[in-house]
């Protein structure tokens, strides 16, 4: 018998029928003797809704205090209705909102960080063999006051009452079945992956392939939960993420492509000492993340800055770099919003030489040129024309995946 | 600066524009220094909507804790956006759910009774000088699972709340401007009363003037708060209902209708001792409540029994009759839904001798026939054809008050 938290998101209970589908996954696992508990995200478009309304009475959308409140409503309706389609099909089972299920968070509303989970009445329902539904996303703060944890809220939800209750999995359906190696919309070849470690799942969510977020495969490595990738629609196996994986004979684990990137240049800047941390000091005061840095030689004595940012981030930065001109040095300043960043994720490649020279071989071999490239343990990206990414991202996963 | 409670239905605060009308006049006395708590309702006809959701999931309509997890969203959306709306205007402000307002109820969900208001987070809210806006219909049992209060259970939430914070009034708003001497849409001379006492209130509401729950009534006289019923869109006074209100001229407080009753003859009883007592015993049994009861000889020794019930119960008081008629032994039992019971009401009456009368000249002048009459210290009904029943509200109205 094992402890087994599931966590379905809006769509898989956007309506009825989804709900009773839903209500059938869940009893499966309870009937097979496990101790069940569900995390579910508001249903299908509410959230929207919610903050529609809330829009028409305030266009600035209200203090986040009060968005809070509204917001959680949303997974209070999903969590009743869900428990009474199991209650239907003749089930034992209890709807929990987040501060029932111990949920105590920071006060930072809207991007709340939960502090602890108070397991007492989770550890109580289960011992009454009663199926758990958890509202995600939710929590209260030391006030009592509603608070939501923000995007993905409801993952990491599921992670922290896996750890909280030492589950033996977190399963995490969505609307794909698992990790693939690259998109597969886009990569006929891209094959599901039946393991992936932690460290590689977080490279590759930063990378653009949003199957599960950030903050929850944090939690999930720090507290050694496993976490499995499903679909809520088709009953097979999906993708497990945990922390040590068995080898494969593939030594990358995936390839992705972020186009939600801009390249920023400096060029002529005086080439004395602390030019560079100006910049970045400045652009961190502007709370921009800055990725791949190249420095080079310009003209006459000279050099060049260039880096990539979120596209979003573009014009902010070259505003704060055009105020700072005067004290800075430089000739000029542009941004490029036609760029693309794409690379290749695996726990594999540090200790195998030569990955990053196979890797920019088959760019060669596909015509395609790189502007910038930049490393760590196991990943590798270069950044290149968004015109040529997907070809890209193509011509390396057949060079590393068969 | 006076303590207000202040209560707003579902139709009051239906769509944004109508939450900006209420956020006006909550704003308005807080303004002239008073402490503002307001209750509100689901809007419009979120609840409706909700119990259709869980019909779509379980025709039953799923267990009673459920349901009220479900319905407790609806108002936990309009306290939000009326929170948000009084923010936008630029005054303080915060919502606070049943529970988080202090409200401890006992465990039978959708029928909840209110244990004890715990104000201390309000009197804390009130101490920061914030317009506290709270959940009506809603609160907690001592497992902490939410609870709600029942059909008319916001009005419910504002006069306990009056009564737990010492308030100086409890206003509910409503969309009729006050309570009339009789149905204003039936009897052009109805008027407006300025002041009616707690158990004429409650007289007039269980004979169908449905301007305030029962409950709700019942709290504020035992509690002594004082309440006023007036109009959400009309900026006037309404009707004050308190314990001793002043002398007005007219005997009579109200006429009232009521047509959600049926009349039940059990002809040809055994005349021996206990008959009635098994009738009524058996109807309270069936949690049938009988209201006027008439006994009157029959033929060659026997005797008739007719009372009246409410018009959902007359084939449930027949059936259960029908079952006992070998041990009790009568001729036959009949119903006639086609009745309407017409009463006046006034606490001026007991003093008074000849108001029976006078009603009954009314009617009696109008060529109506009285089927069975009742009286109490503060009221007279009559049972007639519900053909009759507005000629004769009109009738009693033009007879007793100018």
């Amino acid at each position: 018998m094992a402890i087994i938290v599931k966590k379905f998101g809006g769509s898989s209970v956007a309506d009825a029928q989804r709900v009773q589908h839903v209500a059938d996954t869940i009893i499966e696992d309870y009937q097979k003797g496990n101790d069940v508990i569900v995390v579910v995200s508001a249903q299908g478009d509410t959230t929207d809704d919610l903050i529609e309304k809330a829009k028409e009475i305030n266009p600035d959308g209200g203090s986040k205090r009060e968005l809070d409140m509204l917001l959680a409503a949303g997974e209070q309706i999903s969590i009743a209705l869900l428990a009474m389609a199991i209650e239907k099909k003749g089930f034992p089972v209890i709807s929990l909102l987040g501060w029932q299920a111990g949920f105590e968070t920071d006060s930072h509303h809207g991007i709340a960080r939960i502090k602890r989970v108070n397991t007492e009445r989770l550890r109580n329902e289960i011992a009454k063999k009663n199926i758990v539904i958890v509202a995600g996303f939710q929590g209260i703060n030391k006030y009592d006051d509603v608070t939501t944890l923000g995007r993905g809220g409801s993952d990491t939800s599921a992670v922290a009452i896996a750890a909280a209750m030492k589950a033996d999995v977190c399963q995490i359906y969505t609307d794909v079945d698992g990790v693939y190696t690259a998109d597969p919309r886009k990569v006929e070849t891209a094959r599901k992956m039946d393991e992936i470690t932690y460290d590689e799942m977080l490279e590759l969510a930063t990378l653009g392939a949003q199957v599960l977020n950030n903050r929850s495969v944090e939690m999930a490595k720090k507290y050694n939960v496993e976490l499995e990738v499903l679909s809520s629609l088709e009953n097979k196996p999906g993708t497990i993420v945990k922390e040590i994986v068995k080898m494969e004979k593939t030594l990358i684990r995936g390839v992705a492509k972020d186009t939600n990137v801009a390249s920023i240049s400096v060029v002529g800047l005086a080439d004395k000492p602390g030019t560079a941390f100006k910049i970045f000091n400045k652009l961190a005061q502007h709370k921009i993340n800055v990725d791949i840095i190249l420095q080079s030689v310009g003209r006459s004595g000279t050099k060049d800055i260039t880096f990539t940012v979120p596209k979003d981030m573009g014009k902010i930065a070259v505003d704060a770099l055009t105020a700072m001109k005067d004290s800075l040095k430089y000739e000029s300043v542009s941004v490029d919003e036609s760029v693309a960043k794409v690379s290749i994720v695996g726990a594999g490649m540090e200790s195998h030489p030569g990955v990053a020279a196979k890797m920019f071989e088959a760019l060669y071999d596909a015509s395609i040129n790189i502007q910038m490239i930049s490393t760590s343990e196991i990943k590798i990206s270069v950044l290149l024309s968004a015109d040529d990414a997907d070809r890209a991202v193509r011509a390396v996963h057949d060079a590393f995946i068969d």
